[in-house]
Formats: C-alpha cells, sequence, structure tokens
C-alpha cells in the first residue's frame, strides 16, 4: 500500500519533505502539491520528477479522493485552517511548526480533533525522533540515572540575522526545548522565568543575547536553558539530565577525531540544517507507516497546544522579568497513552 | 520508476535486504525470490507481505522479464554461478560477500563483467557506507592529515564459537578491513604478515587468537591490524590513518555519556549487527539508485577479486610465518575511476 | 633560607600540612606546634619526627622569636582571635577556611591587615591552585573564549552525613565556588538566588538537595550552581565558561580510558580528599615563597572577607526564595592588584 | 636529615635538577658541583644562591666527605666512569640516561654494584614516575584488563633537526618505550624488528621517518612502536595495552575542553619538556627518599642494561630488516623484587 500525499506549501521545507517522501522514503507518493506561488509549486514537481496535480487551492487538494494524507507546509498563519480542513475531510495531517499561531488556534484544533474521534494529526517537531534524544528517553525510562530532578540545556546558534528579534529566542529558537523536553521527562510545565546575562557584542543592538529560560515542571524538575544565538563558534545543542543516581547527557553529533596542528578536535556543526538532518527522515517516515498501521504516534496536537502556551509563558516572563505560571487547559483523555 | 528486484537466497541476509527494500527504501520493489528451501521463500513473501513470485531456480528468477535486477544473498559457493548469470542476462546484480569463494571465481566474474562492457555488478562491502568511514575518507582526500603513512587498526569480537578456526580470523573478520582499507587509502597491497601474540585464555583451544596482520601497501603505507575475536568487553572496530600532518581516527559509534556509579561511560556495542546496521541501508538504496541512474557506483567486481587475493595471501601467511607478497592480475582499464 | 613555621590545631588538615611542609615541600621548616588537646600535637611531633616545640597557647607560639609564620588550622570559631594575633605579631599566617565564621570577623582582619600596612594574610582557598581552574583562567585571559558572559557550575558529593544540613550546601559546599568563581572572572557578586529542584529520596529527610544558587554578578555575568550533595555516583565539579566566542570546560580529572565490559570509561573520583590534593601542596608552597620573596600573592583576608559575605546572601536566599543584594564594604585599595 | 647532594655536570638538565632540589623538593641539598666547565658551574650555583662548593674534578666531588649522594648529569660517554667512582665511594648515585654508552659499560656497573652488595644506583628514566603510565600500571596490576597480550605505542614529536640520524630513532627517542614498557609489563625482550612506512617529506632527507618497531616479550606479548618524529602537530605520546578482557589506554595530559571556530578541542602540547615534567619532580623526590630509607625503588642499572641491550638490536634491526634477538646476560639475583 503507498500513500498518496498532498503537500500544501511548497517552500524549501515543503520541497524538501516532497523529495523525502520521494527518494528516501518507502511507502509515500507525492500525488499533489499546491503554493500559493504556483510556478513554485510546478517547478518543485519538474524538479523531483513528481507524477503531481498541482492545485491552486490547498483546500480543494484536502478533498481530493486520491489523497490519503496531507502535508501542511505553508506559512504559519494558515496553518491552522488547513489542519482544521484536513481533519474535517478525516485524512491524517503532518504540519510543520507552530502547529498554529497561537495557542488558541492549537486548541481549536485539539477540540476539532477530539470531536473527530481520531487521531489524525502529527506536528512537526524532529527533536523526539533523533537517535542521541532517544537515547537519552531510554536511560531516562530505564532507570539508568534515577528520577530526573534537573536539567541543564544549551542552545547556541552561530549568528541570526537582523530580523531576529528578542522574543523569537523564544517562538523560534526555544520552542524545540519546550517540546522535546515535555516528552523526554513526561512532565508538563509550571513556571517559566526569563534572565538576561550580559549581551554579547557580538549581536544586532536590538537583540537581547544570551537569555537564560529557567522552569520548573509539574513534577518539581528544575531546567535551565541557555538561548545564544550569536555564539559565533557552532550550532551546538547541549542537553545534560541529572538524575538521582547519575547524569546522562546527549551526546556530540558524530564526528572524526583529529591531531592535527597541536589540537586534538572534533569538528562542531555550524549549520543548523544538518544538525537533526537524520530526524526530519524518520519522523516524516513514522507519520508514513503511522498511517498505513491507522495509528500516528509521533507529536500529537496537543504537544503543539502545550509548546504554544508555554511558549507564551516564556515571552511573558522575558517582558516581566517574573516568574510566570504556565497555564494549560485540562488534558482530554483522548491524549492520555 | 521503481527497480523490481529478484532475491536470490532467503537466508537472514536475504531476507533483511528484502525487508529494508519493502519497508525502508526508496525506489525499489521485491517481485522475486527463489531459495534452496521453497517454504522459506514462502514465508519470506509472507511474512514481507511482497507481492512477489517465488521461483524454484535462481536462473529461472534471473531470466524472468518483470526481473530488472538481482539480490544474490544465497550460500557462497553458488554466489559465483549467479552472478555470471545475472552479468549474461544483462541484469543488475548485488552480490553479497564473498563474490566467489576464490580469487579465480572472482576474476571469472570480472572478465565476464568487462567483456559485457558495462557495470552491473555490486559487491556487499558496507563498510565504504558507514559515515564514520566516509568522514575518515573525506578528511584523508581533502589533505586534513596529509599524505597517509601508517594505519593502525583493530577488529575486535567479543567472543566467537567453537567453529570459528584460525584461518577465518582473515577471510570473515579481516576480510572486511581487506575492502576498506583499499577504499580508504586508494592503493593496492604488496605484501603480508601475520604475527601471532600470546594467545588469550578466553578462547577455543584450536583457535590462535590475537592476530596481528602487518601489510605494506603499494604506496608504502604501513598497515597493522589487530584481530582480536574473543577481547570479552565488545564488538569494536578502530582505524587510526596516520598521515604526515596529523592523524585522522574513525569515530566510535554515538553513544550517550553516562555519570553513573563512579565512571564517566559511553556503550560499546556487543552485537556486531548493530555496528554497520545504517551502511546496510544506504549501500542498498545506493545501488537502487545506481541502476535509476545507469552507473553502478559501490564496491566493485574488482574490488571483490582484490579483497579474495588479499585474503589468500594473509592465510598463507598465517601458515608460513612469512612476507607473502599479495599478487594480483592487472587491472583492467574498465575499472578505472 | 628555612620558613620556620608554626602549626595551631594540629587535627586532620593541621598535622596534613605540617606532613606537606616536611615531607614534600621545599622551604620550610615546622618549629612548634600548638593544639587544645596537647596529646595530639605530640603525637603529631613524634610521627613525623619534627625538631619542633609543642606550646601549650597559641598566642605564645605566634610570639615566639624562632617561628616566622602561622598556620591557622584550629577550629573555626578561633581562626579570627590566632590571624589577629599574627597580624599584630607582623607575621605571616596561613588560614584555613573560613577566615572567620562571621563576614565582620573577617572584616575585623581586613582592618587590621590595612592597619599593619602589609600583606600577611593567606586563606587556604585551594582551587586558585589547581591546573585545571589555571588553564581556564588562563583561557579567559587570554582571550580564547572571549568576555564571558556565562558561567554553568556542579558541585556534587556522593553523599553527605545526617549531620549535614541546608545551610551548609552553601557554608559548606557552594563556598569553594563562591571563591573561586571572583577569582576566575575577576569580579564580584550582585544578587543570589536559590531554587530548590525536586529532591532526591537518596537524603536525609531535613535535608533540601539538590539546589541550584543563581548568581548575577557585578560585570553582568550569570552563573548557575547546581549543589547536589547525594548524587550517589562520585565527587563530581564542573565547570563551564561561556563567552563571546567559546566555550571553556574545566577538565576532568586525569583517569584512565578503559574498554572493559561493555564500556568506554574513565574514572571519577568518589573520594573529596583525592580532587584538590595537588592544590594543597601547591597553595602552601606558594605561601612559603611568598614569605621568602616578601610578598604573598594567594587568597587574601579581603577574598576571605567577600567569600563569607556571599554566602550569607545565599543563606538568607535560601531561606527566603527571594532574589537577594550582595552588599559589600568599600574595597581598600590596599587589595587593588 | 638533608641529603647533600653533589652534581656533576650542570648543563641544562644538571642545572635544573639542581633547581628542584633547591626550590620544589624535599629533603635535600646542593652542597657541591662540577662540571668541565667550571664558569658554568659556578653560574648555576650564582643564579640558584646555592651554598655550594665547586669542584674541578668529579672524582673529587664524589669523594668529598660532605657529600652523601651524586647526580651525574654530565656528558653521556663520562656516566661510566663517574658512575663506577660513586659506586666505589659507596655513595648513592642518580645517573641520566644513559647509564653508559655501551651495553657492556652498563654491565660494568651492574656488576661493580653486585659486588658492592648493596642498591647504590638510579637511572634517570622518568616515565615509570608518570602518573598516566602509573595509572595503566595499576590497572595491569589489579587485573582489570587481565594478562596483557599487546602493547600499540606511539611516540611522535613534531620535528626534529638536522643533526637526527636514523639510529636516534632507537637510542634517542624509542628508549624511552624500550625502558617504561619491561617496568609496565614486568617482562624482558626476545626478539625486535623494525619497518619503515613511506617516508614523510617534511624530514631532512637522511632520515627515515617514520618507523615502526615491532616487538616480542619472553612472555609473548607483541608490541608496535610507531616512532615518528617529524609529526608536524605536536608532542604525541600513545600507549594501549589490549588484554585479555578489556583495554587500557595511556591518558592524555590534562587540558581544557574549548569549544571555539566550529572545534571541540583540547590541546596538544608542542614542546617534549611540559610532557613529563612532572615526573621529572617525583623521580628525583624518590631519589631522595629512597635514600633517607636506605632503600632505592627508582630505575636499576640492571634497567639501564635492559634497556641498552635491547637499543642495539633494535639499530641492528633497523640495518639488518630481519627480526633480532635480544639476548642479555643472566640477571643477578640482586636484582630481583
Amino acid at each position: 500500500m503507498t500513500i498518496r500525499i498532498g503537500v500544501i506549501g511548497t517552500g524549501a521545507i515543503g520541497a524538501d519533505h516532497a523529495r523525502r517522501i520521494t527518494q528516501t522514503l518507502s511507502g509515500g507518493q507525492v500525488v499533489a502539491v499546491n503554493d500559493v506561488n504556483r510556478a513554485q509549486a510546478e517547478a518543485v514537481v519538474a524538479r523531483l520528477g513528481l507524477d503531481a496535480k498541482v492545485y491552486d487551492n490547498g483546500h480543494e487538494l484536502i478533498q481530493a479522493a486520491d489523497v490519503d494524507a496531507v502535508l501542511v507546509t505553508s506559512w504559519g498563519p494558515t496553518h491552522e485552517e488547513f489542519v482544521l480542513s484536513a481533519i474535517k475531510a478525516g485524512k491524517y495531517v503532518f504540519c510543520e511548526k507552530p502547529l498554529a499561531t497561537t495557542a488558541r488556534g492549537c486548541l481549536n484544533i485539539v477540540e476539532a480533533e477530539v470531536a473527530a474521534g481520531q487521531r489524525l494529526v502529527q506536528v512537526g517537531f524532529m527533536r523526539p525522533y533523533d537517535k542521541g534524544y532517544q537515547l537519552l528517553k531510554q536511560a531516562i525510562d530505564n532507570n539508568q540515572i534515577g528520577e530526573p530532578l534537573m536539567v541543564h540545556c544549551a542552545h547556541r546558534n552561530p549568528t541570526v540575522p537582523d530580523s531576529y528579534v528578542t522574543s523569537m529566542a523564544i517562538v523560534d529558537t526555544a520552542i524545540h526545548e519546550l517540546d522535546v523536553l515535555r516528552w523526554l521527562l513526561d512532565d508538563d510545565y509550571k513556571t517559566v522565568q526569563v534572565v538576561y546575562p550580559k549581551r554579547t557584542r557580538h549581536r544586532f543592538e536590538h537583540l537581547a543575547d544570551p537569555q537564560i529560560v529557567l522552569i520548573e515542571t509539574q513534577k518539581g524538575v528544575r531546567i535551565d536553558l541557555e538561548i545564544f544565538v550569536n555564539c559565533q563558534y557552532g550550532y551546538d545543542i547541549q542537553c545534560s539530565v541529572v538524575g538521582e543516581t547519575g547524569v546522562a547527557n546527549l551526546p556530540e553529533p558524530q564526528s572524526l577525531l583529529l591531531r592535527t596542528e597541536a589540537k586534538l578536535a572534533t569538528n562542531i556543526l555550524t549549520d543548523w540544517k544538518q544538525r537533526f538532518i537524520e530526524a526530519y527522515d524518520i519522523e516524516l517516515q513514522d507519520f508514513i507507516k503511522g498511517i498505513e498501521q491507522q495509528q500516528l504516534s509521533g507529536p500529537t496536537a496537543w504537544d503543539g497546544y502545550a509548546a504554544a502556551v508555554a511558549a507564551d509563558a516564556c515571552v511573558l516572563a522575558q517582558e516581566s522579568g517574573q516568574i510566570e505560571p504556565v497555564v494549560m487547559a485540562e488534558r482530554p483523555t483522548f491524549y492520555n497513552k
């Protein structure tokens, strides 16, 4: 059985996912594409040699009888409507971050999915598919370090452009940790606080960089998350979980060990796109396999909502300087595991 | 375009490759299977839900009009005849190690392929597809360590069964290094020597373990390769290339860094099947893509021959205790890159 | 020239320093000892084969004409009076932590030393003498990581006894970081905060463990310091300084790299006494050399005072749950470098 | 008790040892110096502020009543006569490498010491005093890796001057491994072989560099020792002992872990003098303590002889290209432990 997939939004990430399905993954086929820029959609079809129909309208694509599942990789503000439309059509939908641009929007999707009575939505959080994070979660779940008590994280980018503003440290950068740490700890957030260290000179004037996000979870775990987006030296993701009997560290990406010029060194990535490149393949393959087995298992709409609520609280904490509560709606039993 | 593949030999590795093609890789489909044990072939078809015809005869499978390419994963002594048959039929063929059980048999295949005037054969040496070895080769090719002068290798298994005899240290174990080092260094072997350290007590009485293979290449590089198949502690592959300006080490497999019980530790694999598990996917995907593009790029029949000749010389050196020459036929220009 | 040294307090640390001077270091000789328990003082003299006079009174020892310098290693509450007495006598004095049991007491010593017009006091903070911390400071001072912006620290002990109470996490444990980080960053503290993660089950009921101390320095550097004194797995000191262009980590203590039992591991110390054992030698040798050159260069009375003030603020923050200011007296120019 | 020491030869190493005794170590005092260049001896006395008599003749210095022990740090060809003279005078003597310039010369010293009936000689092999090698020996002796079967070593220097000739790879460079591996394994050498890899371009024309020394011990352990004295990148000493149940590696020298410029790196030393700098202190302190306790425990005259015999065999193997036996005299029971 081949899953027939329609792609809404053929920009960078949409085209890349189409390539994955076509050239790398098993069990899926891109049969429909749509983009606000029709020429771009057509170009992707041509470049990848797809046997796919180009639609002028995303909703029409969703309705198409030969489309089994939808990828929403369009502009963020359109995500909510396309996902809701797919749910309404009873079709599986993979939606890139953000699920919706507001927590309320995410909750609309949650409610629609619950009403539909079936899990149809997977959110494009890829870190839970990273082999390193999976090893970390296994270590926790297998009690190799005891009950987690603290997590020390860092999310560092070499530089960001002028267009990157202070709140983006949360909604574009920390959002990945806000997602993956819930999954890693099987926990929810209680409060958040943001403190500002001395600013680096290697930043645009308007930006507060670095920042430290301090989080308390419902179970009492304390997380400190350094966000430093002009660290110069590389794209570097650190995560160290301190448990009652041991500490587990996210592995460094695989690299040669070189002895040259008086250094014993491994390489640090500088391009974030390389860091989780395999996880993108795995998340999408998991989506396709989930459809085959009629049981999605990746990040849920509720996870998308939870990340949005946490991000909102962090942005508030950035501005208030206070400890801010993270207040979520009650979780529908639908999302219990 | 989907490449239609026939699998000859549905034992462990054949069934595993069929699974890969069906569930993990892109662009291929298993349409035909054959095994000396027909029931086993049928069981694989059933288990994987293949839409594939079961043949009683491998040669018949090769001839089938709807078979574009053949996987030879049958018992070693049958490899030569099936590969020759596929070449004769003008079909692409992926043959698991060994290409043939003798150097002469390998040369027969080389000659048949040259006569056919087209590259049709890929040998199942997977290490060149391992990400770690690829990083190592890139470092060499990009002149990060200068011209290679020496290579220090180790190939260690936790234990081997009673059936493992001394020559298998070469033909089953060192064979992987004999293949990958030629590729890594873009070089050929000149002489080999085998020396025997004190034997470990953790071995069956009849086995000489460990052994050290000392190799001189045509370019003058010196390789020392420790083979230690009862090392107890894990499956451990080491490769350190010493160049004129630096040293590059094969990376350790990715693993959590754990602090527990007074140790700062990463895990060492114990099961060899896990060590290059991703490389198997990549080599077979490369075979399928190579067919699509009508240009195979993986290990050639000539590489299979070269490994066989080197292994023969090493087995001789095991017995003679002398430095033995590695004498190869002249390389057909067909195999020039 | 041999420096003739009197030791006040011949308990564990006093006896150990006497052994150092006698058997390991150069340029010093123990000529006088005193302890509230005279028998213990005599036993140390006998055991080390010292040619030293036993005094019944510490002040008398300080006054002795043949005593060039004094080591104060007696019970903490007596430190202040003996150090003041030594300053009054114009003698060099090395005082173990704490310099005095109160910030006010430390300030008394500072004022006495300033009045004396000559540096006479060295406080027994040994971490600045640790080779690892020195490498870290060099990296900072040589601008290898740019201006420091953040410091992530951990101070972990395997277990603590029932007698260890929550405030001791500051005054006995964090005190070492409070000292060494001022020196490392050449900075002073502005505010401190203490947050409590979920408590480990591996603790005595009355103890809050772990704790996280959050510090802001005068220059704006943000420090997070995890104190976890029942971490079970080892005695582990971590310090990672994040600068504008790079990150430098305190090295792990030297250890064999072992491959055994499916682990690639180095050892983690479990006994804190081993961690800085070489630093004790170096600090005391530096004291002796400082006297020879009439210029002490180790931790000053002012450093002892600063650590005491910071510890007081942290203990207050433990209780208040608030961000507490660190308020110091004005630094006498006497202590400018 | 202070050991009164006379130093014969006040060149670089002699002056450095005099400084150690005077400024760093405990229990010794330089009371006499001698050098063929009297002015140099006087300059050292002045520079270090020694209270020492300058002798015109080394033998006279040895005879001096106030000299308890002698350091022979003069020109190599004079070592034998001064050591013999010290033995004759019944004085403890620490002799820098080589003990004598020939194996026969070393054996003369051995015989003299045996005749004297008392251990008086310590040879200046410092590696057994290195903390890393000591950890390695402990791991072996504590059975952490089982019985040793193989040792993989490398001795790399960044460059050597024009005056460095091929045999110096043995007598100046490999000599350190020839000494320390006997101690590490508690074993003796049986045969040696030298093979020549492709030569690096970064060498003077007359020099064979790198070289690999292959050694078989009496117990059957196989050692491969890479000597590469123009490796460009650093001074790098590697030693990996493969035992029946595990592998232990000599630790890298302590270094900061730095994340800068897309590298995660530690430093490699480039100056060999830094690599074992602490071991020099420890070996000489051990000599002084050994005299105090009238029981030397460091490298013996017999060890000096064994290293000389092994070096002779290696130089022969360099020239012959053959496997050469290492033939030693019978060990006097005097040297049994």
